[in-house]
């Protein structure tokens, strides 16, 4: 057996140490364009932010390890340039000799990854316009760090690019980001992202939403990103992180299936339309496993994950890929962000039905010092209770949660199931009643009735709400007085059993708390007492993240910039 | 319906607010012996030993909460005498008048926890011995700290002594701590231990182990602990955290079912042996929901989740108990040590079939700095592959691991879903192959038949395993040279194929490397060139936690003490 692997990287690298431990005996050969195998793509940010301090911490394993270790025959700076499907040979050339030569194979894998999208804009090519992907890209960026640049524009707030932006600030730079959506993060739903630009005015950093650059010009500093409308941003660095673009042009040009979206296609065993060429990684499109949909997710661990199942089938495993949940997780600043399974979003977009929910509890109990709050919001089916996806904001234990959900949609478990979870309990780790827990009391009382509810998006959506709904604020009145929803009366809940009389009995009441608890109660006694009473999910707390979602962004589009 | 609850802390509590969200009608009587209700049992060493500075943050709510809120009739300082099941009626002392009344119940609830186990030694009741379950105990010792008591003995090392010992220490006072047993934290597996007692170490705490106390008398300073050595013990302070007994008085008069080890017999509705009487808490036996044995697990989250139930069916709803799988975690100083599902202690005394794997992976991805290791124990069945239970000790994401694992095992997962998880991945948070992908890639290949395995404990076990296996030790010369398993012979594994000469083919050859991977390719590799290879799971680091579980303890017992 002969295997030869295109791109030696995350699924790539994978596939060649898994294909080595099925097979003494193979022959392994890697083709790889650059000059580093398997290397921490995900920690290149961070080297140039100087939280990791030695470059040779990035190269997770060197191809001289990949030679002793595993016998693979590693060739870095070699490109593979075409595949000749009826011989089943490569051509490749030698970048450091201009050599080409042609290389046999049995079996083919493609790990070539993706490419960073450089927008065909006038001055795309100036110096000083970068894209983060290799370790050459983060030796470049972090050369003109370390020259001195003072002010950057990053273009495109995704996970990079607000990893990146966290790290020029580390730097001292003085930041702007362009992002063309209105939102933050376009991964997650809006309403979840206003921390993240809290977190970004907290270091100085300017956000500009729904907006993209236009060109970029030589400046007397530098450069300058001209943005369509009209603006310029000076800067001396320049970081597009607008996406990736799957590198299928070696499989376009062999005739291989590709999806709609550029992704290589291929069957549960990784293997494309031709049965001895496969393909792993950020190139190929895969099934979303909650969804159904084809999708594509560049992401290390399902990258991983493929390249193990290929060399299994390779060497005649029946492994087969269950498809990506998208399970991510982002730290900005002082701020973690996470998902798994659906958006809403996207259940949207797919007509899905969903049901949500919104609770903001302590990642530990509030007896203890440090509890940082965090906002978790569950998507699951309105029938069966099956959980569909889910996002949190916040600090701590951000990070736990979505794992514990992430395995929860694996396992296909529903709300009730969350009730039941048995998670560990002590004061620094969590609660008696996990927010996990409490987010499947939430979610599972809705669906048995016990609590009907309303989001506060339809709230903020309904034109007559105020007309057609009498709003009931339960807290204190400390809490209503230093803010509440516009129209809202306040009678505190432990005062609510005496006054009902001043409640309608006429108008269905929306009732509301800080964060949904009290607001529950609430719920429960006026519905007992024949109330037609429905609750905020989430509260004030949810209230307030969608206001703030839909606010215009604090720094407005096409203010001239004082940068 | 008139509910009456006896007990108002986790359990009686969760009962009673839930019975009110369920029943705005219902009469709902709580009596609680104690001043206190729903306080924060398992914050209490830490109010102790200075974490926790204000008292009232201990008080999760109070009687008037409970009143305002839920319109509970709570009665503190009110206990319990007598069921008159026949009439349905309790009789009720007022603690703070000595009156005497009956309250009829249509249902009533046991919520009585457990009560610490005080050993009728001779001077158990002198002053300065103290037992750790209250708020009043809380104060007791705190005020016996704060007056300042530079000694202290803590007897019994579970939990609550452990979690004792740091937080005296935290205050300065050195502790000694004396178990019975021949291991700290018994609930754990011993080789999961030796961390825990280097962290006593580095932290001046004296451990002496396989012992108990034989009694106490008054000394010059205090008080002195008698062990059954004849060693004594001089102590200003000596905290009692010797386990807990149900308190199943009144359910044992009033002629209700109990358990072999006491706890009260009820169903999956938490409904005793009487229909109308339900009981929750650390009082009740409940099923173990992995090996299905009747157990108790003096736990606040199962107690929070058995009140609910309680309240769910006595109001009409079918809620069911799964059983508890006692995930439990405590923090001892740096360290963590979490558990769930069955120990392999419990599987061997069941005659459960299983197998175990060990891996010794990090919190996160190894270039980012910071990263803390773990180690982490699975036991699973050897057809199936169903997980039955996970230890871990370690640092940061501890929490995490245990929790991905309880619910696995409530889901019925298997090892085979541990290599499919699809976990969070961010370089602060975790690695491309979490330490959960990576248990599960470990015990999915034993199974597949990929890699042989030995335990270290059988190693150290078998007296002949020098004698007729082949030991190789496929580390760096640095590692081997400093320390390794005596007659091991050392082959890096980067050398391996080429000293394949070296190698006896007529002995089986047992192979390790520091923590399992680097023994697991060499034992592929070796296999596949025809030698009859295993790997130690988890490799040298394994050996060094058992060797260390078996060595004779630090601290020698019987050693005359220079406390």
């Amino acid at each position: 057996m002969k295997l030869v692997i295109v791109g030696g990287v995350a699924g790539g690298a994978s596939a060649a140490t898994r294909a080595r431990r099925l097979s003494e005996e193979a022959t392994i050969v890697i083709f790889e364009r650059g000059p580093d195998v398997s290397f921490a793509n995900c920690g290149l940010p961070y080297y140039i932010g100087g939280e990791i301090t030695q470059r040779d911490k990035l190269l997770v394993v060197t191809p001289e390890r990949f030679r002793d270790r595993y016998r693979l025959d590693v060739r870095t700076r070699s490109e593979v340039q075409a595949i000749d499907r009826p011989a089943k040979k490569v051509r490749v050339r030698d970048l450091a000799t201009g050599r080409d030569y042609d290389e046999s194979y049995d079996k083919l894998i493609l790990a070539p990854g993706a490419a960073p999208i450089r927008p065909p804009l006038p001055g795309i090519d100036l110096p000083g316009i970068f894209t983060l992907r290799s370790l050459d890209d983060t030796d470049r960026i972090k050369a003109a760090v370390d020259r001195g640049a003072r002010r950057a524009v990053v273009i495109g707030a995704g996970f990079i690019g607000l990893e990146v932006v966290e790290n020029l600030v580390r730097r001292g730079i003085d930041t702007t980001l362009v992002e063309l959506q209105d939102q933050v993060l376009p991964p997650v739903d809006k309403e979840l992202t206003p921390p993240i630009l809290d977190q970004m005015r907290r270091h100085g950093v300017r956000v500009v939403l729904g907006q993209s650059a236009d060109g970029f010009e030589p400046d007397s500093d530098g450069l300058a990103v001209r943005l369509k409308s009209g603006e310029r941003l000076p800067a001396h660095l320049v970081v597009l992180g607008v996406g990736v673009r799957p590198e299928n042009s070696l499989a376009v040009a062999a005739g291989l299936d590709i999806g709609p979206r550029g992704g290589i296609r291929v069957n549960e065993h990784m293997q494309t339309s031709d049965p001895d060429i496969y393909a792993v990684g950020d190139a190929v499109e895969v099934r979303d496993f909650v969804t159904g949909e084809p999708t594509q997710v560049p992401l290390a661990g399902p990258a991983n994950r493929q390249g193990r199942i290929a060399a299994d089938h390779i060497f005649g495993r029946p492994s087969r890929y269950r498809g990506t949940q998208g399970t991510a997780i982002v730290r900005v600043f002082d701020v973690t962000v996470a998902m798994t399974g659906a958006s809403e979003k996207t259940l949207r977009r797919l007509q899905r039905p969903f049901l949500k929910v919104y609770v903001h509890p302590s990642h530990h109990a509030g007896y203890y010092p440090g509890a940082q709050p965090m906002t978790l919001k569950l998507l699951f089916q309105p029938n069966t209770g099956k959980i569909l996806g889910a996002q949190i904001v916040g600090g701590a234990g951000v990070d736990k949660r979505i794992d514990i959900l992430a395995v929860a949609i694996q396992a296909g478990m529903t709300v009730f199931d969350l009730e039941e979870m048995e998670l560990a309990y002590a004061p620094q780790f969590g609660s008696a009643k996990d927010p996990i827990n409490m987010v499947g009391f939430v979610a599972a009382g809705l669906l048995r009735g016990d609590h009907p509810q309303v989001t506060a998006d339809q709230l903020l959506d309904s034109t007559d709400s105020a007309g057609s709904s009498f709003l009931l604020d339960v807290r204190t009145p400390q809490e209503f007085q230093a803010g509440h929803i516009p129209q809202a009366v306040n009678i505190p809940l432990d005062q609510l059993r005496s006054r009902l009389g001043e409640l309608p009995s006429d108008r269905p009441l929306t009732v509301y708390c800080q964060a949904g608890l009290r607001g529950y109660l609430a719920t429960r006694l006026l519905r007992q007492k024949g109330f037609d009473a429905a609750n905020i999910s989430g509260g004030y707390t949810s209230y307030r993240l969608f206001d703030a979602a839909r606010a215009p962004h604090a720094t407005p589009v096409g203010k001239p910039s004082s940068v």
